[in-house]
């Protein structure tokens, strides 16, 4: 059984279903629940509707204040009236990806076979997983194809997989910032964010929330380490340099000094506040796991049956998901004979590029999603 | 009052000083020994030393075999008879560096004011601190003239800084892999190793060696995010890509599954039985801190009446330490009129390549040393 509800946690809705979820792992997932929020209407042929998928510590908040930090959402310059993704003619679509922390059935929630906290016990997930329960939302609303998936990071993995397993529910794809593998650097610096979680003697193995503890240093630290990859070297050079922190001298000691210290100890502090442990280690490893180049070849047929067309976007200082990931996509989608348009914009902010202001970025995403009929 | 004696603790020498040395930050040292090794001979003439400084976790066994590790010396492929520097004619002189954890005065050493553990009462040192208790031990030994200083990333810094406080001692300068100053997103790096430290709760405020817990996670998370940062993206591909570790398939768990994740953490847990949490937090910060631009245009009359001559070499694939960096050190040398060559060695290694078998790097160093009188 499927229904769907209002969210009362958060803005949105809840799409609750009573039914096994049979996952990569082989395992399976009992009754399971998707949050979602949507923007502008569904028009009534049902073919106005993208699918936004959001990055590691995205949620399904991009456009409008997010409810729960009280910023501007992830992807608020994209999505909108007017912007990229226009809402006055699109029917927006979000969901936080199975295995999260802002509703979606995740390992914060209640094990029904032992009325515990899931913890560990959650089973572990994969990409292709995420996108199985996406496909139900989008069953569920009516939505027989969608007119575009698009996401960056961990969200462009998501949108490749989309491509990959449903290319009968596809007309195109926005694969922003992505590649078709977790690189070995990449998982290296997920292992070691693992790492500092794990190590954490408050994270228990993984049981922290039936305690008062929670591996707030590990997570805080997984977190700088990431968000040193989300940014270029020029980024910090432009943004903090040697820069001091509300000082004129070094102070010879181990509080901040300078000015990229603060920036760090805060992105590392304010993160616990918003994201779950245990969830970061199931969605790093559904990155880590994720290599999606067999099965886009093993469905190439149906893929260009369905003449779905592709755009694969990645910014020059991008070091996290590098242009040659991005040309890899474009290689293997050129060489299964499909329709993809290739773009690489130059900005010197790193991976988080899909995040911030870059209006050649938005320029070319409106025009490719303007070209979808 | 100063003498040398046999290090009873390792092999090599002790220079006892009992006396206080003065620091960049202000503070005073009551007594200091420093823990150093060398090989081959030091002529009649005393015109044939080499110093060789190590970098962040090196200490002063480059060449032969490690006798703490029981693997070959850090520089081993550089120092010894026939080699780059060849220990049938020079003299080569290695110290551990002020604040390390092998022999010579740091953290964990005894505080003479309090007779406990210094822990974090230890003075924060400069990478000028070290090369000052350098310049005491090569005074001790009675040259006044260094044929070489030679070292790699944090011995570059003092390396360089060696050509900035004492021109008058040094006939040449090999900095590999250095830079003028730690970058912004280095400093970023540090950081989040030194909060996986100090966030660690067995780091007790610094007082660990009074207890029984040594802060061995956070020290051992600081390494795996510092060796990340030592490897290129390619090195990882090559080395492990995503090859699975002893299995054949993914175990859909967070257990080691891939080949990368085994070496990570066994990287992370080597370190903690060689390595000082605290002496740790001490080098990174005396990196942080190293700005040697200014001092080196203050001194560049004194630099270039003593025809110091410079070798400046970096890695393409080196991304902590990038070939800019190491062309902001020749553009500056230039601009004082200095004699500087520079050479970008091709490797695919990352950072590392320093210490690798790197033939064209040994040819390099070996021919500017060969045209040293």
């Amino acid at each position: 059984m499927r229904e769907i509800i209002a969210n009362t946690e958060y803005p949105g809705f809840l799409l609750k279903c009573q039914e096994e979820l049979q996952l990569d792992s082989g395992k399976k997932i009992k009754n399971f629940q998707i949050a979602y929020q949507t923007y502008g209407s569904l028009n009534a042929q049902k073919n106005n509707a993208i699918l936004v998928c959001h990055a590691l510590t995205g949620d399904q908040f991009p456009a409008e204040e997010n409810p729960i930090t009280k910023k501007n959402g992830w992807w608020e310059l994209m999505i909108g009236p007017d912007k990229p993704i226009d809402t006055n003619k699109y029917f927006v679509i979000c969901s936080n990806v199975l295995g999260g922390c802002v509703g979606t059935t995740g390992p914060n929630d209640i094990n029904p076979d032992t009325s515990k906290i899931y913890g560990l016990d959650f089973p572990t997930i994969t990409i292709r997983d995420m996108v199985k329960v996406q496909k139900i939302l989008v069953d569920e609303l009516g939505i027989s194809k969608l007119l575009s998936v698009a996401g960056g990071s961990m969200g462009a993995m998501q949108v490749l997989q989309w491509a990959a397993t449903y290319p009968e529910s596809v007309r195109s794809i926005m694969s922003i910032a992505g590649s078709l593998k977790h690189s070995a650097q990449n998982i290296a610096f997920d292992e070691a964010g693992r790492q500092s979680i794990m190590l954490d003697p408050n994270w228990q193995n993984g049981r922290y929330l039936e305690s008062n503890e929670k591996p707030e240093n590990g997570l805080s630290v997984a977190r700088m380490i990431a968000h040193i990859t989300y940014l270029s070297e020029k980024a910090f050079q432009n943004k903090f340099g040697r820069n001091l922190q509300e000082k004129n001298d070094l102070s010879f000691g181990f509080g901040i000094d300078f000015q990229v210290e603060s920036y760090l100890r805060y992105q590392g502090r304010s993160f616990v506040d918003r994201f779950d442990a245990n969830s970061y280690l199931y969605m790093t490893r559904a990155m880590d796991y994720f290599d999606v180049k067999d099965e886009i070849i093993a469905n190439k047929k149906t893929i260009i049956d369905n003449s779905i067309r592709f755009l694969v976007l990645s910014f020059t200082s991008d070091w996290l998901f590098p242009t040659k990931e991005s040309r890899e996509i474009v290689s293997l989608l050129n060489s299964i004979g499909s329709n993809v348009s290739f773009a690489e914009v130059v900005s010197d902010r790193g991976h988080d590029s899909f995040l911030l202001d870059e209006p050649q970025f938005f320029k070319v995403a409106q025009g490719f999603l303007k070209g979808i009929k």
